[in-house]
């Protein structure tokens, strides 16, 4: 099994390579291909059958109490999805190629030539649970940039997942390129062989809940891109405007609740009391569960009580936990102390108190007077989205191209040594080309 | 001892968000006062002091074999690099700042601002083996870009990091700042504890061997940068030009043969015989210990005989292995095996061989005829250098003062929500600003 695996991403790299030396204009064809392949009506088909199949499983499998209904949300490839994904291609087949470009040409001395030249990662292996769109989402991504990439999805959207793989890999040959630049791996353990790659595979993206990104990271030492948590606050300032703050905390709480970009936890200080009662009020229209801490119970008796475990926790449904704050200040130390730095947002008509919020929130996303829910790569027009980071290294928040691709330092010289230079020998000219 | 380190990191986690809302002027200034502090001579007095003290204690080690050379060879802070640390500081001064830069202002929709903005890592744990010199330059490199650091340095050079902290806290306080910018640890149990403060250090950056670099990121969940090996290669291609050959083996070789950089095999084609032939007596007459393979051997017969284990050996002294390849495409393979993506270099006159070789080796650095040895982030005009990575994400090869900085999305809007957006609903306008 092991030995498998690696012949696969041996194969993937072999592949990455001669897909990263073609033309940036080759790449770009092979994703209006996909694009119009997805399109076809036979295609459709095939993929509502399979789709249909997997979703008949999942059913038996949500009544058996064996899958979540969030899981199972994610699982229907709908008319709606496909043309989205169609729309996300195109978009990215548009985009400037981000490969071979010399960011950085340098004179070092005379005849001694510096380049800093990006180039693709090489090998992506992807673990996501169900959720079939990230399969050309991903794959887009990773075609546009020159990598080659190794998927394994969840075992409840394994046929549509098998139909779209099949579909990719035969527009890839069509086109001439290597379908072993796109394998989709089954079963547990390939995963455990794909983990353990280092040195093959050049980075994991895990697409999924907090638990299964954490389980992906504990079992490899390869990078890996993923968010652990989404543990994303609101915080509706004295000055909020009342209705701006319900309509903001509907869409940032129900609008998705399984999403890494939902609200958990609302945050409310003296001040915001007309803002908190409409927004309390529109929650519950919308069938939230909403628990109080005792300074929110003191107005709205009627609530559950939040306990300290409700500040950590991502409910992922519709559930929310609001807490009153003395202030700005106290709102920032509770985000630092229980956020996953993922979105943060503050509801506040007063420029000062957004601006402060801004200052001290450390997050990948810091939003004034806008949901959390907004924080997607898509919507930030990054194309489409390989993920969204809560680490600070390489990329940061939603991550789409830009974050596939790492470059190389270059250097041309005509024999020259580093024993040349130092005090009172040749000095670096260190020219900018 | 934990909840101390924890204190030092929340310290170092305040002092750094003060830091980084100060304006980039006055980052500047305070290294302008550092190198003006390391340069007058009560201070150098102190530091040479207290460095020769340290030596002492070396000298020791070495001898009772405690201590290898090669790390006691990075001890001494002479007065030359000082100088060199001076010149660094004042470079990084000039250099323009990092912080608070919008990289994408984006329109997403009428009143929907977004921008993404730089800004500092947080708090750095930076451990690093014997070596003084790492001290200002790394804080040199923290505070330019509005990070705090936590450092700990071998034991070998306590004393030497001591003196070298406390100017640097002293001249911190005289600024203004606060001096839980910049802290030094003592003693194995506060590495260990300061491995464990994810949430609090946003990235550990470890110097020193490969082993030790391997050591740190078993023991943590935070990010490290490091590389964790230097296992570099010298072909000679068929075309190579025969001083030429000799002259970069010796330098990569053996102007400092315990730096990550330098080689350890060198791979040889044929029609490359003069040129080995005048490498391997260059190398032999600088006192390396020449191991050849079969076919080198062939060729040399008094040279010791290279095993398999040899092609996966970092010496870190004069001992080089030699290998004979079949040409340009097996040198890329036994590369793409054995090597540890750090810096790979061709002497080659033929300029078809060398973008061969360039294209097809993954490496943070591939050289066309220059030294490996070249690849340094002064000499590459970074100012100074964080350390090298040889990991693929965020920085790659030397890392000056970008790979500390990362960036976050701020959202402006006036009660914008994403359910406005969707198919039949409001597009977003994505316009450029």
């Amino acid at each position: 099994m092991a030995d498998e695996v690696r012949e696969i991403a041996r194969a993937a790299r072999r592949a990455g390579k001669q897909l990263a030396r073609r033309p940036g204009p080759e790449r770009r064809s092979i994703l209006l291909a996909l694009a119009d392949a997805l399109g076809r009506s036979e295609a459709r088909h095939d993929l509502a059958a399979a789709n249909e199949q997997d979703l008949e499983s999942a059913r038996d499998s949500v009544a058996g109490g064996e899958l979540s209904q969030a899981l199972f949300d994610r699982l229907p490839l709908t008319t709606e999805k496909l043309e989205g994904l169609c729309d996300g291609l195109v978009h990215l087949a548009g985009q400037k190629d981000l490969i071979g470009v010399a960011t950085l040409t340098r004179e070092l001395d005379n005849d001694l030539i510096l380049t800093r030249v990006t180039c693709p990662l090489g090998v992506l292996g992807v673990v996501f649970e169900a959720r079939p769109d990230a399969v050309p989402q991903i794959t887009g991504l990773a075609l546009r940039t020159g990598n080659a990439v190794i998927l394994k999805g969840g075992r409840e959207a394994q046929r549509t997942n098998a139909a779209l793989v099949a579909l990719i890999r035969a527009t890839l040959a069509a086109q001439g390129m290597d379908p072993a630049t796109v394998t989709l791996l089954e079963g547990r353990e390939q995963v455990d062989s794909l983990l353990k790659q280092d040195g093959l595979v050049d980075l994991v993206i895990a697409r999924g809940s907090g638990a299964f990104v954490r389980h992906v990271r504990s079992r490899t030492k390869i990078e890996v891109l993923g968010h652990a948590e989404g543990l994303c606050h609101l915080f509706l300032h004295a000055s909020a405007h009342p209705r701006m703050s319900a309509a903001v905390a509907v869409d940032a709480k129900c609008s998705y609740p399984a999403a890494c970009n939902a609200i958990e936890t609302l945050l409310w200080a003296p001040g915001a009391e007309e803002a908190l009662g409409l927004s309390i009020a529109a929650l519950q229209e919308a069938g939230v569960t909403v628990r109080g801490c005792e300074r929110t119970r003191a107005q709205h008796p009627d609530l559950q009580e939040a306990t300290e475990a409700d500040w950590s926790t991502e409910y992922g449904d519709l559930t929310l936990s609001i807490r009153g704050v003395d202030g700005l200040q106290q709102a920032v130390e509770h985000i630092e102390r229980y956020g996953s730095r993922h979105t943060e947002a503050i509801i506040a008509q007063d420029p000062d108190a957004a601006a402060a919020f801004v200052a001290e929130v450390d997050a990948a996303g810091v939003f004034h007077n806008a949901s959390t829910r907004l924080a997607d790569g898509y919507r930030y027009g990054l194309g489409a989205e390989v993920g969204i980071s809560t680490g600070k290294l390489h990329a940061r928040g939603p991550v789409g191209v830009e974050g596939l691709v790492t470059y190389r330092w270059l250097l041309e010289g005509v024999g020259h040594v580093a024993s040349s230079y130092g005090p009172g020998k040749r000095k670096f000219t260190h020219r900018r080309m």
